[in-house]
């Protein structure tokens, strides 16, 4: 990220290290600045993740309020603070939020880049010029009863717990298209496989409501973890101890959060063990790797059956969404699992990241929050295009080479298995062989011997009877 | 792993590939041989994992049972299986389940040996040779109306479900060794850091607590995810469908399988997705790592707070439970901690491999749950073994240096946070650098510039005070 | 990413979906629109990574010239293909790279990128209208006797190995900052640590070096794995056995690319092998995981040893660098090594997706190269910026606290170690004994038993005798 | 790992714990009897790694030459340490190697563990009694001049030097495997495939040499791996500044030690660095990633070409070696391939958890080397076994459906490419939209056409021309 020249007009802030020129027009202040400068790593700013933005200032509004409930904050900066929250909710000032997603400090930057934003605006709204701190302070009004080491961690879990509910919605319309898709081919006889041999006999319909049922569970174990989130230490300041914070602080500006949001936090019952612990977080990217793991797997499914067109095995076809070659007219690609299996690569390694950030985390707090939280974001955003993607570019156009499924199952060995009971397993096993030899079809070769008449074996062969437990056929 | 010369006496099997001969005297048969000499992998025979052992067992009991009731086997037959299953469930011919942790073929080999130990003790109680399974035959009789694919999930459900709360027994040692310290050092005050930077007051109390109730959310988690894998698939036979399976066959087995073991099993709603579905032991293994990663913190911190004796932060002493080094005398090193971190270091990789082993499923069947089950298990077990090492070989033995502590906060410079609200943020900050270039404890300045009277500084400097949230300390 | 509505100047391209209109002012053609459309996953454009821009079209050039010397042609399409593709080479129209970094397709978006955007720019420098690719054509003289399969992965090798040399600069910064340090602090004694336990004296300046010869070996490391990428497989055309290619394009191709970059690119020996194989990239993703494992333990130790300022080690400091929290006045935190950990920790969890990316390639491609791209530039950028933030503003500031680390070498019981050759091992755990127990220096102890005197003790003591191997010092 | 009760007959020995009874006829002592109780973690003793405890023999032997050529050990003692060495390099006194695998203090217990086996032999060439350390002591004598710090990660380098080249053996093996295949289907045509799709034609000959390439390229990057493990640091003693040995004892050492390994050990430059730095493991890991990852993929590709028998792709066979299922009469499956992926998946995730470990050493040690050890070598174990295996049992019997390949090509679409410099794009295309639609082979549509004559379309598609580059075919 390159930081661009300050225009003319300045205005000088002061912090530990001294005097700052910040340029005038900007709403956030000299501790911004400085974490601009001091990471200079993706060029990627926080804005990018509107959630995280949005969640901290629902804090700031929620804490201004509660601060002045408690009689700590008075009216006039109350509602100004308010107000400046309520905009950057509705979308307003997000550019302003310019530090780096991967930062030092634990999320100060992140913090500090919120109170002054709030407080420039804030002050704007009073009519006092940005950076009048003395009438409206970032860290003494903005961040009252405040440390980043509560503020951080929950503005991370109401973004998360936003995202996860945007990811399950694109998840649930990834189930449909799948669903949709499994009662169209709900009559379909193809051979299933196991260790890629040739099984037995299952319908289309069958193979494709195992990914109704995949995304369905996963939706629900994605619910069950996001419950862990809502778990917040507000209230808990520096370390846990809510050292200098009120009493009844922590209780009212959760209720507060609460109602702001819409989202049903509640206050950690250990605050110590609440501000340093990140295992909330390792569990929801263990689900969302669990989610991508699973996802993979139907892409690579829905690759392996479209594979062809002539030489794989072209059970289904996906629809063409871009040529495929400048080199071999006609070719198409399945483009878009190739895709979605790319992001399903993407949030194990983020997995992988976070587990390490949260192994590291020392003592009373775990100061790489922020790469876990950038990881985490970028799972749950990529998964929720992948689905929608998957869902509306692929799904959806599925079609189902019905005649060469049906083929498949009359010409297959196993169909062997189904005749096990009728036939008896020496005779079934002699049968496989010579198939496999001969190259005949089970179905011609049992005729061919006279073991089971024309009717038997369609009796015995019908897709409603091959494709689920049954009671012996009676073939007197 | 080599495998011997046979003896002299032998018996005759034969398979696919054609006739073998097996040791007279072994209770496996010609698949186990085969699998044997196929996979010479690590070494370690599937009974390091008696669990699992039993679990196989524990399945073609109530197979057994089910197949008599639905009047597809007789009562003597019946009857030996039974009686064969309960001697391995109780201890016996574990020996005998000897192929590779780390195998080929979906678990085929695993359950073979089963079908093949089972089939022979059976044998032997009827009267009859090991080998002669025209009278009872491995996979017609102990294996009937199941498959590899619903059995061997079933099995590692089963072996997961109690190795889990094997684990969790270990953890609650751990977390109970953890609360009498934290009861213990409930009065010790400490200076809290953050960043590894000193922040503000605590007690070790707080600090042990937190450890406390890490570990008992872990094994909340745990709880919840061990519920997943309740979930089995039997009847679905080879992939789902239960191709040859009586339609009342999965409802029974289901309910003798509980009952024998206690286990409250439950039948997958959709069985085709049950015998493709990994995603319960990704969940499982996401919550190990999140376990494993958490441990790991606390390992380091016991680290870290011990080392010294001279040089270190010396705030607590781990007991010596063996010599540290033969050129440095008397050095003693963290070596109990040190091991648990190296667990959990393995259980973080193997589940990476679990990872790629579930995405590698296709189709109907993953064909890599043999490697999933033994990183599975490994994790459980080392896990287990370590928590019992640190609740038993450190943490119950750990001392605290009371006195240093004490003066460690004396002399902290994040004191003045605590005065913030009675001296002000401007002469609290002035307070702070002067300390940090004098060397002059806080306590001393404010007394010097008499900034509060020693009364008042020792009232709010006051453990109970410090520690936790308060009122406005009255000053006048 | 959402796609802006077309502008009212539009102009009609096809491809084997129909006709599309496609904004009249944009180089880039319908193919890469439909990439846009079809892959809506980060909102990042290729475009982030400007060597990649750069090394397409610089191959584009080759191939250009390499086609002309073969006669296959026209000087005049030659020229203005050349001519495009060194403006872009130059910088211009990066902005016209815009599909996604996240893309199926196996890196055909990318490639059909290039061929769009340096044919219309070649168009409109033979004055004809953007699209008129009746007079050139992307796919038929940009994309000329080449295929995605070979033009992708060797741009991604020539923008990988400047990529790496970047970072290979970054990290000579980093080495020479630490080595400065080693030189300033050669002659502060400290003590040596193992297992965080106080073990034998050391100087600083010892310590330091260690991360100069550390960040030595990781730069020769990079520069062998580097060398791996420089073998490239243009004119395998579709899966490497050279289908319409010309016989001699390969060598030629190579020949001229080298000189054009000045990179020594290599034809691979077997294209087939090279078309298909992501062994280099993994490889060189391995070792930048071993920098990235590296680094992240020397920013480990500098945190540990700048760990305080009282109730820490205080060995050395780092310069500040922004305020640390706004409840805790004076509070300075290590942000510089705090976000080098966790761009460590992002470059680890990018080779895990680098490894599971490879691993799916399937017979003669992988498909998957474009995450594969993503995750290794990452890793190379991120990774540079994180060496010049560290080296810029961190270790170059470094400063010791040399007093303190003098007494506690002095108040060490690792002292005792270098005085056990001359009072013997028994005497020495004895005095290691009283030491602990008493508080009392090994020195004292050893001076008021009379085992030596102060002479002997203070020539034995001395730095530059205790920090390496030595002859017995005369005692007599 | 459970320690059995002691036997009647016990010998005292006596450690900074105090005394401690060891059975009287074991080699170990006191410290490996407090390691084996302190470490009950995986039950498997480091004797399962017998290339361990031959190095740790080969370097105690070292030094004791090395410390009489240096004055300091007398000749008697000398040869008994010498002799009893060569006794453990032949295979003796392994099963007194008994502590675990898995164990915390860097490898303290490991080195303690070969100290007292090696005295306690040494005291019985002596004639006197196991235990009698008066007369030759584990420490003082056999640990002459060293420290677990650099015995023990020396003696990885060593064992590890060694595993890697019984690997590479066996991928040699797994590499003429191939190229046997190779030569075997030189001329065998079928259509290459990318990203699952029909693209163009080859040969078998040509996709099998393209593995023998891979391992080829593999066993080259291992072999300049496995150079960085030769760089040792005897000498360093606690933590590389050598305290206490003398200054000639490292150079000396190292020389004596290739000697008798044969292995070209040299002294790293900066001994303090390589006392602390785990990089060439981790590099070493990355690199078995690197053959872990790519052999996968192979198995991948043998698995996916050998589906069927009908309906899959069918191109080969793989040799039945087990049945594959008891439920479906003569299913076999690629048990083989499917246990080589699966030992890929375990060193993927070994190396996951070697970065962590050696990302968490400090200061001047790292104390997690033991968990990198077990890692590493497991992973080099279980690829060799597998490499052997998947040669010996499945590459060897490798067939391949000649005539099935060769209709495949002629029915392939994909022929068309080809075509194109002879019909034209616009024809090609018509074409293979059309063959698309009627089933109808792209040769018959040329010929029907009229577009080329069947001497001309056979002269085109003879494999020889259809599979490398060429020049123009003369069509006049």
């Amino acid at each position: 990220m390159t930081f661009t020249t300050a225009p003319a007009a300045e205005r000088i802030e002061h912090d530990l290290l001294g005097d700052r020129a910040v340029p005038a027009d900007v709403y956030y202040g000299v501790h911004t600045l400085r974490a601009v400068e001091n990471f200079p790593i993706t060029g990627t700013p926080i804005s990018i993740y509107p959630e995280l933005v949005r969640a901290l200032a629902a804090i700031k509004q929620a804490a201004a309020l509660t601060n002045q409930q408690l009689g700590m904050l008075d009216a006039e900066r109350t509602d100004v603070i308010v107000r400046a929250c309520e905009e950057v909710r509705a979308g307003a000032l997000h550019d302003q939020f310019v530090v780096d997603v991967i930062q030092g400090g634990a999320g100060t930057s992140t913090n500090m880049n919120a109170n002054e934003v709030i407080a420039n605006r804030a002050l704007e709204l009073l009519g006092h010029a940005k950076g009048d701190y003395a009438r409206l302070h970032p860290n003494e009004h903005v961040n009252m009863s405040q440390s980043t080491n509560d503020v951080y961690p929950t503005a991370l879990k109401l973004a998360g717990y936003r995202g996860i509910f945007q990811l399950i919605d694109a998840m649930e319309v990834l189930r449909d298209a799948f669903h949709e898709k499994a009662v169209e081919f709900a009559d379909v006889l193809k051979m299933g496989r196991t260790q890629l041999q040739d099984a037995v006999p299952m319908t289309v319909g069958q193979e494709f409501s195992t990914y109704v049922v995949m995304l369905g569970e996963d939706i629900e174990r994605l619910k069950e973890a996001v419950l862990l989130i809502r778990e917040i230490n507000l209230g808990a300041t520096a370390i846990g101890t809510g050292i200098n914070a009120h009493p009844d602080y922590a209780g009212i500006v959760c209720r507060n959060l609460a109602e702001i949001t819409g989202i049903p936090v509640l206050t950690a019952p250990n605050l110590v063990e609440a501000t340093q612990d990140c295992g909330s977080f390792v569990q929801l990217s263990g689900v969302l790797k669990r989610v991508a793991v699973k996802l993979s797997k139907v892409c690579n499914d829905l690759r392996l059956l479209s594979s062809g067109p002539r030489a794989g095995l072209a059970e289904i076809n996906l629809p063409p969404m871009q040529a495929g070659s400048s080199i071999m007219p006609g070719k198409v690609n399945p483009v878009i699992p190739e895709v979605v299996n790319q992001i399903a690569f993407e949030v194990i390694g983020n997995d992988m990241t976070i587990s390490f950030a949260a192994e590291a985390g020392q003592l009373q707090l775990n100061a790489f929050e922020p790469i876990i939280a950038h990881s985490l974001f970028k799972s749950a955003t990529h998964l929720r295009a992948g689905c929608l993607t998957l869902a509306e570019r692929c799904v959806k156009g599925i079609t189902v080479n019905r005649e060469a499924l049906r083929k498949s199952v009359e010409n297959s060995i196993g169909l062997v298995t189904a005749l096990n009971p009728y036939i008896g397993y020496a005779n079934a096993t002699e049968i496989a062989q010579q198939a496999l030899v001969s190259g005949d079809s089970v179905y011609e070769l049992v005729l061919a011997r006279g073991l089971l008449t024309k009717a038997q074996l369609d009796e015995i062969l019908k897709p409603e009877v091959l494709t689920q437990p049954r009671l012996p056929v009676g073939l007197a």
